[in-house]
């Protein structure tokens, strides 16, 4: 039988897996002799025989804990128990992957009446032995009891009020007595020790299902069968004094990155009051002023775990009695611009190398590169301040709750959400804001950490705000107020608060950054491209590192203002003559188009898609543009109105559009075909080195490649021969209808490059409508129906599935056909993971995520070995 | 090398592949002994070798058939290119796949100036030799040198209006001489009789790939590379004089099956003007009485050759001089309620067995029993009378062109096709017409023998018809007259054209028939269920041989006039109770629905899907029904047409429908679950075996799955608790999101059974909208991009690919998982025989085609060996 305990000398950094990131830590600062708070790990192995028992202890797990527990009551010198010299413990989960705040911990366990008075007695500090006590009896109820917390909060607020105190830290070791006693009339805590240890124990495995620890894995792709370990760890006490307290900090700055030891102490607290933000600590060097022996103790220690651990790390500790004791350290969470700026200065630094740099980067983080920031010039007026918690500057509607941010981002707005402060409970609403604001909490708050986790501008400790929750108003302490759905703008790098929509800038490229990406490049295999039809877009989609045009919306340019009577005159013509004297006038403002476009982009390849659109996209459809069409066009309005009423569809995403309008209006396609090789060869005479490359929409079969193929060339021949020019060129098709991705292998040799339309795809594949989703896929991410919009992160399973047989087959019957990949997906990491996996060519997304695509890419095949 | 050249005492019946059909044939009529005009057959191989040659013939084939041509000449006692004593040949293809009328056929080859002199003169029959010459010049031209037929036709009519001329038979020796004269103008045919024998040879091959030959291919399944062989057979003439004639019979009749020796015979003609339907030949017993011996040769010979190859022959003889020849057997056409007859009754005679009997029939033949029939009681007035070439009652708009009839049936009409006479030209029209009046042609002419063969009524030779193609309208000779547009009705069993619409009766079975079908159901593995959801419906599928329900759709119930309305004010109700007391009121109706289904079909199973459309399809969206349902429901009509507008999608196929619907109103489904268990407990304690089964729709992941059935087991177990029973039930899937078919393996192991709804999963699977194909579809059939539409014969390509996906998945999970087809291809022949190849339990079809389901069953078993 697997060993089930593991003292914390008997592991090391090493065995998450088994023992959970916080016990592997907890042993490994055994091993290094740091001043650990001894005790012991049960592994993950056994919460899962745990489940596979039916949420039960396994028999002889206590025999196997009571002999650990007796050479952790030797090493602490106390004996658990014991009310003459009683040993408390922590019991915390502690799963392989970090789910801070997820699951259940259980503090000051092993007290009972008569130890708490033993503990009063020894320590000559009854207050403190009581007030632990509430706590214990408070959060044992809460946590393995399952008694609403709210009861004993409500219950000491009526004490509190009854003995005309205000503070917690005005009670006595009477008063917390009274309480004590009052608590119990609320719950009744089993008095023997062992059976606290027991039942905390099940609650911290049990705590692996509760609801919110799913979302988070399922948020978070942790696989749901690991388990979590229990930590069992002598107590000590920052709650002791006045030389006592808890800190937490980090060993770099997490919000910048820069290379100084940053974090917050809170005297005479327990460590849950600082993870809290119920009060708001003090900084770091407020211990050098008064504890400047364990201030050096602890930067000492700092330094030698971020040497140990290559990385930047957040670590807790307690001060009990001018004693320091490390609790906890693990990677730290830091913002994108600190993630980019430690792991580069970590590989100047020789810790790490450049790969390594790049895989401590999350491709999402390299984004607040990117992020708009509130412009340092525009004219603002701050109505708030608070911490500044996570970087960038956000504007939207002001929101009081996790579930009405959902409601209301749902609606296709952008949503502040304001809180007095923030639980793992309201992490589906922080997951949809643009910005969160609280009124409590400090720079290491949950709503702080989760906030930089996620990349989302964030302002906590804003105490000036006073939320009410019933009337929807915020009123700050300068008298201003706002009221929900009020648009408010948020500075995350400054921590102000400002009324209305704040301009920003345009997000700063650093030296780190730049860095970075040229790192990137690399090692990367995947080819980056953007989505742009602009010149002003590719111009910036060539700045941030694209190497080519993967989409060029042609339908895009007939929607300016110039051209758009024209392409509608073009739909209505009821003659073909007439139709090709509107095409030509079309294709010189095309072909003028795509001269810029193949100008900014030089020798780098620019996909140019065919019309896609359904045709009645370009016409009015409400009366009175119909009229003012018809007038202009000099057309009867009924013959407006027929050929529109004509064209409507029940399903236009799957109607007349694509190729199809190929099929049967070859004249436009020869059209765009000209302005596209016209464009080119000008250019190519010029002197310049267009690479065109021509992509033909929504195919379902071979046949339709052939005829579209056939009009193409007929249509490039034609303009080399005016031009007395030829140059090269491709012609394409896109991968976007579930059934070319089941005949890829009879596509392919019809084409030179294929590049799947993943939006198009997915609609498909689930048969879900994108403009139509809102009314079912909240209910669904709600009910966890499925983990996420499938829009937005590539489903693997079946999407990516018929991707996979696709590649595969077509290069097949054409070996090392070029493959991309041009829906929104292209953008998304863990999609762009995926495509290199598949081993697509090139991936290609709007230019704002062509960095986050390097870095991904880059990732993805240094992951891959 | 291979043997490219058959003389015809060289090959047998069994040689179709490499002879040819109608080479196999004459080399087995040889062999028999009947009088068949000697000849060789040059092999499909050979066309094989001609098309990889780039189009041209095997060097050393001339020599080759040089030495075939002594034999056939030592044979008939005349030689080719000899004036003195002539040896004419027929060159015609012959593929292994008969055909009809889809190849080219040179006849009278080897004639020339000289021959034609020399035959005249040997002949004694000048007039006759010059015809032939003028015939060969036409055909040559025609069909080698690709002339247009029409400039010798019109060139003929010219000479005989200037000559006081009408008909042909008028036209003398030297009037014959100088048209071909005149035609030698227009044209330049080789003298050389070698090279016209070669570059005949070579025609034939290419005729392999006209358009029309391909089309036919696409349409019948006969794959593109097969090729066709080459008959070179010695000429005889029934254009000789009045003892001379050319006639085609069956050796049953095609129309009624009856054991009768069935046939046309034309006078002094060449077989060629038998077919072509120019001229109406006379029945088969005029021969008896003008030629009693050959009739008695004839006879003797078509008994022979039907009990040689066990099946009705469709053969082609002619008399030349009061000699009989016969010139071609094979397989004839017959009419669906012909075709059961013959087969039963050959198995009664001991010719063939019950599996022969079965694949004799094509399951669409097998519609004809259950076709409508024009009512004979029915008040009408007969306009035209015709032959009655295909039986069955059809009504349709007028339509005078191919083109035409595919465009207004395009939009949704039926038509009728009229035409002057068919040719393989019109095959697209004649396709999509529900039926076909020909002012020309006999029994056995082109639109007769087509109708037939696509079991489409059809009246021929209605020579009582003018139709005038300009002005588009058709004048009677009683002086009635209709126009384009107008509704007609054929009545293809009597000949008989009427105006309007005239009633029509259900299809009548036959004994025949029934004891098809049962041995039908001896062999055959898959099961038959029907969709409906009427008593009625259930009613005449059990009748037709159903075994169960394949799909109520629930849906259909609410749409009644009692219950529409509240339907509709669930639909807009405000609050969950609202919602319930409207759903209370539905369950009434929707468990007395279920109660009358179960009633009917008792112990057999019936399955039932979940509402399904999206629910805006059941409120009014018109304002003036908007304002009447606002007064009905007391509601304002506002918040109507706001609910309304809110649940308008803009692409409802992928919208908010199907078992989403479940997802968000889990009431609706535990009303409708309380209401399907409610009924069959009922039926239960009264004595019935009701087997429910309930189906899930339009799922998308096995979690969607578990929900629901959540809900479905909640809700059942409150009926049996509340009734105090249980009965057995069954959940299953609908299995028509292509990523349903992609994740099968997870859904099997949540459902008992799983039913592919390929209409939706041929939606997504093209991305065609079938409300929108219209639009696209038409030209896609046009330019060959698809073979047929994916609607009416599934795609076995990409959609079947899916579905073998998913079985195979499913069942290596979950061993014999039942599973079920209940799209519109359940009933479609071909998609049937693929459901059989892929192993599924049943597939469910409209009740009308249970009867072929159950024949296309047993095939697809039968064939299975």
């Amino acid at each position: 039988m697997a060993k089930r305990i593991y003292l914390f000398s008997e592991g090391n950094k090493d065995d998450r897996d088994l023992l959970g990131g916080k016990g592997a830590n907890l042993c490994e600062m055994t091993a290094m002799g740091l001043p650990v708070p001894y005790g012991f790990v049960i592994t993950t192995q056994t919460c899962r025989e745990f489940f596979k028992l039916g949420n039960r202890l396994p028999a002889d797990l206590a025999t196997e804990y009571r002999v650990a527990l007796r050479l952790v009551e030797d090493r602490m010198g106390a004996r658990f128990g014991d009310a003459s010299n009683p040993l408390l413990f922590s019991v915390r989960s502690g799963a392989p992957v970090s789910m801070p705040g997820m699951m259940d911990t259980v503090l000051n366990l092993g007290l009972n009446d008569d130890i708490a008075d033993g503990m009063g007695a020894r320590t000559e500090n009854p207050r403190f032995a009581y007030d632990c006590y509430r706590r214990f009896i408070q959060m044992f109820a809460n946590v393995v009891m399952d008694v609403d917390g709210d009861l004993f909060e409500n219950d000491l607020r009526e004490y509190k009020t009854a003995a005309g105190k205000v503070l917690d830290t005005e009670l006595t070791a009477e008063d917390w007595q009274h309480v004590v006693t009052r608590f119990q009339r609320i719950v009744s805590i089993p008095q023997d020790p062992y059976q606290q240890l027991e039942m905390a124990i099940e609650a911290v495995f049990r705590s692996w299902h509760t609801p919110r620890a799913i979302v988070y894995r399922e948020m978070n792709n942790i696989p749901e069968n690991v388990g979590t370990a229990v930590n069992v760890q002598a107590m000590v006490f920052g709650n002791f004094g006045e030389d006592s307290g808890s800190g937490v900090a980090f060993t770099r700055n997490p919000a910048t990155g820069a290379k100084e030891f940053f974090g917050e102490f809170l005297f005479n607290a327990a460590g849950e009051d600082v993870v809290a933000g119920i009060r708001t600590p003090e900084p770091i060097t407020a211990l050098q002023s008064r504890l400047p022996e364990v201030y050096d103790e602890l930067l000492a220690t700092q330094t030698r775990l971020e040497q140990h651990y290559r990385d930047m790390q957040d670590i807790e500790f307690t001060v009990q009695e001018g004693r320091f004791f490390m609790l906890q350290t693990r990677g730290g969470k830091r913002t994108g611009r600190a993630s980019v700026k430690i792991a580069v200065e970590m590989e100047h630094e020789g810790l790490i190398s450049e790969k390594e740099a790049l895989m401590r980067v999350s491709p999402e983080h390299v984004e607040s590169f990117l992020h708009p920031m509130v412009d340092p010039e525009a004219k603002k007026e701050i109505i708030a301040r608070g911490l500044p918690a996570s970087p960038g500057g956000a504007t939207g509607a002001v929101v009081f709750s996790a579930d009405e941010a959902v409601r209301v981002h749902g609606e296709g707005r952008t949503v502040i959400l304001v809180r007095r402060e923030t639980t793992p409970e309201d992490i589906h609403g922080m997951k949809v804001a643009a910005g969160i604001l609280t009124e409590l909490g400090g720079m290491t708050s949950h709503a702080a950490v989760v906030a930089r986790g996620m990349g989302v501008c964030a302002i906590t400790g804003c105490g000036e705000l006073a939320i009410n929750h019933d009337t929807g108003v915020v009123n700050t302490a300068d008298g201003v107020s706002f009221a929900r759905g009020d648009i408010i703008t948020l500075d995350g790098s400054t921590g102000e608060v400002m009324l209305g929509d704040i301009p920003k800038t345009e997000a700063a490229s650093s030296e780190d950054f730049q860095t970075l990406l040229s790192w990137a490049d690399k090692y990367r295999r995947l080819k980056v491209r953007a989505n742009a039809e602009t010149k002003e877009d590719a111009a910036r989609a060539l700045e941030l590192g694209a190497e080519g045009i993967g989409l060029c919306r042609t339908e895009h340019m007939f929607f300016e203002e110039d051209r758009i009577d024209i392409m509608r005159a073009m739909i209505l013509s009821s003659t073909r003559e007439e139709r090709q004297s509107h095409l030509d006038k079309l294709l010189v403002f095309q072909k003028s188009d795509m001269k810029d476009l193949f100008t900014v982009m030089n020798d780098l390849p620019v996909t140019v898609r065919l019309l896609d659109p359904p045709l009645h996209e370009f016409l009015p459809h409400d009366a009175a543009d119909v009229a003012a069409l018809a007038q202009r066009l000099g057309k009867p309005v009924e013959e407006i109105a027929a050929t529109a009423r004509d064209l409507q569809e029940v399903n236009p995403m799957l109607g007349f559009r694509g190729c199809r309008l190929s099929i049967v209006y070859p004249e436009i396609t020869e059209m765009q075909v000209q302005a596209i090789i016209g464009a080119a060869v000008e250019l190519h005479q010029e002197g310049l080195r267009p690479r065109p490359e021509i992509m033909v929409p929504l195919v379902v079969n071979v046949r339709e490649i052939r005829l579209i193929t056939e009009v193409i060339d007929r249509s490039i021949r034609k303009v080399f021969e005016e031009k007395g020019v030829s140059i090269p060129y491709r012609v394409g098709t896109m991968m976007e209808t579930p059934r070319a991705t089941l005949g890829a292998d009879r596509l392919a040799p019809a084409v030179e490059f294929m590049s799947f339309g993943t939006n198009d795809l997915t609609q498909m594949t689930y048969g879900f409508s994108r403009d139509d989703v809102g009314k079912f896929v909240p209910a669904y991410l709600e009910k966890k129906i499925i983990e996420q919009d499938p829009f937005v992160s590539l489903d693997q399973r079946a999407v990516g599935r018929l991707m996979e047989m696709a590649v595969r087959e077509s290069r097949r019957v054409k070996k090392g056909i070029k493959y991309g990949i041009c829906g929104e997906h292209g953008g998304d990491p863990r999609s762009i993971q995926f495509c290199h996996e598949l081993g697509l060519d090139y991936v290609s997304c709007s230019p704002f995520r062509v960095p986050v695509a390097r870095i991904a890419a880059a990732q993805a095949n240094v992951g891959d070995g």
